[in-house]
């Protein structure tokens, strides 16, 4: 991999580079583009590039000539009822591509979303940095009493320190085996030259899952949704959430009014069942309605008094 | 839909626009952005939006911070390299937005290359124009005798010209007992007051494959390759052949190394088989082959002789 | 196409193999394996072929060495717990497979859910065969005058007669000029020697988009389930929404656990907007709120009061 | 994770159900139905399910009533057919469900199929086992000299031993401090109770690349030989290729018409650029042609000459 300093001269290349173009543009992604947007200690974001803008969903649902926006206020309300109505087709239309850079357990995740294209360091081709996760002590967390894939209490400052130095060691002494395996100058010659050059795709199996890998990730705007939908979710595991909250600041600059009517729609709202949509009726025509006579489980009337807000979550 | 003026004033409107990007842009494609470039009688295609360049390949294949270009017989080079050993991720970091207008017994064979996004013109919702495809004489071509899926000679002029009368007063029939069924005056309300208007789902049954219908179509430069590599082969059905014909001048503008990469290794490229490899040792090794002692059927011996050029197709 | 007498044929001979499996297996779905299943006046749908059971959905889940399932109690919790929380993968684990006729247009609608297997039957290699969709009166309505597309009051007999004449006549027409371009008489051969046979690519062009169509069609369950959400709901064009309807009594048999979960979940669950749950609040917490009060606008306000139930849509 | 003495036991369980069915059935199929076919030390595949057979791809591509089977040359002859020209749709039309189990780097490349479902075991849910991938000294190789992503000479037995004593220590310990951070006992209560039980999701980044992890996979027919021919190749990993290689000998115990013809067709084809054609038409034309007349870099000759069989691979 090449060193910092090589890394950010060519995004000050890349970010030098300027041309007249007919496309749709959008200047405050323009103002991040080829950023470095960091995450997690070693992570990180970065725009590529995109295509369309909230006018091209609008566009494509009239299937018109030109930009195909009236009004912004009818522009917007097409939107909304597009997003409302599960017309998921207009949204496709917007893509955007991203350099991230994550723990292998979170691209482990990550990858489950097989509508997107990715193309990923090689390890068989090339040696890996030698950059893990070392969580900070905040985010060590006891597994979950409630909820059997979640995280519940944080640890004592003094576990917590026990925890990273055991996970700090084990990075560590994996790496130098990794390197002494390798036997590599940095040159592709041997460092000892008594010694053979295990292939890399072998040596790599030795580095643990908080080591970082990076890859290039382009998506369309409806697929973009369902990923951060199940990813910005208080569901998802922190080190994949603080992704997608960057993301989606990123989407919120791109696309306003597609990303508003998102979090109206999706993000924040909450399905009622069959049978929550009868408790909501009666409650709504004066009837007192508890866990007892609602007809729901315990656990499904706790999801739904936290899901529409009258409890915390 | 608007008409030819209108669609002309958005187009007009559309290409007045300018931005300054740090994105990859390609001056030939600008030039032709937009652009309603003919097909058929009443068809088009024409470039909305489009996404990476030869550029972005090289930077995907090599997950770098900047464009990730070397020097260019380098970049040739490795996009060849990964187009030969069907290492496909990088060419799908590219993406072009195109809106067509086809025929619909078009659109049915186009719909089936199912990684794309499409917006098609709704006829639930929207008034189909009267345009329907009439072929031209010398296309109007009797069934193939040796190919089951395929035209054979071409008809007589007069036999030509009364296929083309047939088609015509049928597709003029069809459309004027569509606009009767609709019974709409252009505005929405009744043209004749004493009848209802047929629900627009329903009607639109009656008109015939050959009229128009048009979409918004996205795709990435691999699924791109993919359809170019069937549909602007010459056993494609004609109607589709010049829809993919006219998409690979375009891609040649676009991305001229991997299109020339696609040509050299697919487009016209042959697959020997296991048995036609044999069958080429053994010819370069001095040995007489005839249909007969090559182990391969009529057929296939006819499929080996014209795929590497020995005999005419 | 072979004729009606043969296709029953076929259809016994097949209904009269039998197998010993270890695969797990649904009498109820056994009982109608290749029957068809008839549909609108000429189409059909045939169960052809099927993988796993709500049993699979569980083991999958599970990713257990066995069948995976526990009490019935526990199976089916689990698969409520699965559907409620958008865990997709396990639904994913069943597969079914369709023989599916059906005129063209509701052919198109079908298609654009991208995620199945599908084998049409070729109108460039075969002749199709004269079955056209006429609509029974009742289902000819006019166009809604509040949703731009969709059907409102039927028409009256008179205007439904018409309409069917139309239709009859112009389908009849079509058919007869197909028959003539092609000019076969059934074996191949000219049926007037002294005209070409049109290409069938070609002549297929002047069939109307209510002829029959026909494909074998394959799906896993998570995507069916998606597919119905949006075909079998009140909004999709009655011609498709017979057959989701048909579709959801197979899966009804087949998986009833799952299927079960998906009408309380999704097929009869509502989403309340952020909006809308903060209007829930209001209103379980006393206030009286109004479409006035409610943050919402006219439109959104009955889509709300109709969606929880409040109002008849 | 059960023990290994439940897992039989499951098992054994699953064999010995049976049922009647209509559907296709393969007795070689349903003799290691649920079967642990073992791969490197740890490893498994096992077949769970599958839909159809060679005689469903026949039936497919004729949208047939019955089985759509006729003579079995003719059938076969359809198969190759199929698969010669790309008409790739009725390989879809069968399915195939695995449970497979293998070491986490090759779970890696094995998810960049997308088009497939997937079920993997959680480790955000569940304990890992101790089991972790070792490879024999046999496959302990230097990286190689000519292929950048690839092995060279196998290791002297000294250095083989070196590297997986590190590689088992390394790996050893690894689990010990993930279950020291787990502080489970067994049955979800803490082992040392002075100490938090660290979340699972988090645990988990301490163990590396080789641990063993399993899911669900299932996949159609088409998708699944295109899998094949990447990870069956020569180039393919040593530790994806042995789970490739067992895959293939069961399809064809399923498919053995279709797996012919993939073999025949694609396997062990070889793609003539179009440069290679003109060489092999110049060569049968009786010219001599070397490197240096070819128009082939030193690079593609070698391809060229290898692909055919000239030289040796």
């Amino acid at each position: 991999m090449a060193t910092k300093e090589t890394q950010l001269a060519e995004i000050r290349e890349a970010r030098a580079q300027s041309s007249e173009t007919k496309r749709p543009t959008i200047p405050a992604l323009e103002e991040i583009l080829y950023e470095f947007l960091p995450v997690l200690d070693h992570g990180c974001i970065r725009v590529v590039d995109y295509m369309g803008d909230d006018a091209a969903v609008v566009q494509a649902a009239r299937v018109s000539y030109g930009r195909g926006t009236k009004k912004i206020s009818e522009d917007r309300g097409l939107i909304r009822y597009l997003m409302r109505h599960r017309h998921t087709t207009p949204f496709e239309m917007c893509e955007i591509k991203f350099h991230i850079k994550m723990p292998i357990f979170v691209a482990r995740q990550w990858i489950r979303h097989r509508t997107a294209n990715v193309n990923e360091y090689s390890a068989r081709y090339s040696i890996l940095d030698k950059e893990f996760y070392l969580p900070k002590p905040e985010h060590l967390a006891a597994q979950s009493t409630v909820n059997r894939q979640g995280r519940g209490a944080v640890l004592s400052p003094e576990e917590a320190e026990a925890v990273r130095t055991l996970l700090f060691e084990d990075a560590e002494r994996a790496y130098r085996h990794y390197e002494h395996m390798l036997n590599d100058d940095g040159s592709g010659k041997e460092q000892d030259p008594d010694r053979s050059m295990l292939a890399r795709e072998l040596a790599r199996m030795n580095l643990s899952l908080n080591y970082y890998t990076q890859w290039y990730w382009k998506i369309d705007l409806h697929n973009l949704f369902h990923f951060l939908g199940l990813r910005a979710d208080t569901h998802a595991q922190y080190e994949i959430r603080v992704y997608a909250d960057i993301i989606m600041d990123i989407v919120r600059k791109w696309v306003p009014y597609s990303c508003e009517a998102f979090e109206e729609y999706h993000l924040n709202a909450f399905t009622l069942s069959n049978t929550m949509k009868k408790i909501v009726c009666r409650i709504i025509t004066g009837e007192k309605v508890t866990q007892e006579t609602s007809g729901l489980s315990k656990r499904e009337w706790d999801e739904f008094t936290t899901g529409i807000g009258m409890a915390r979550s």
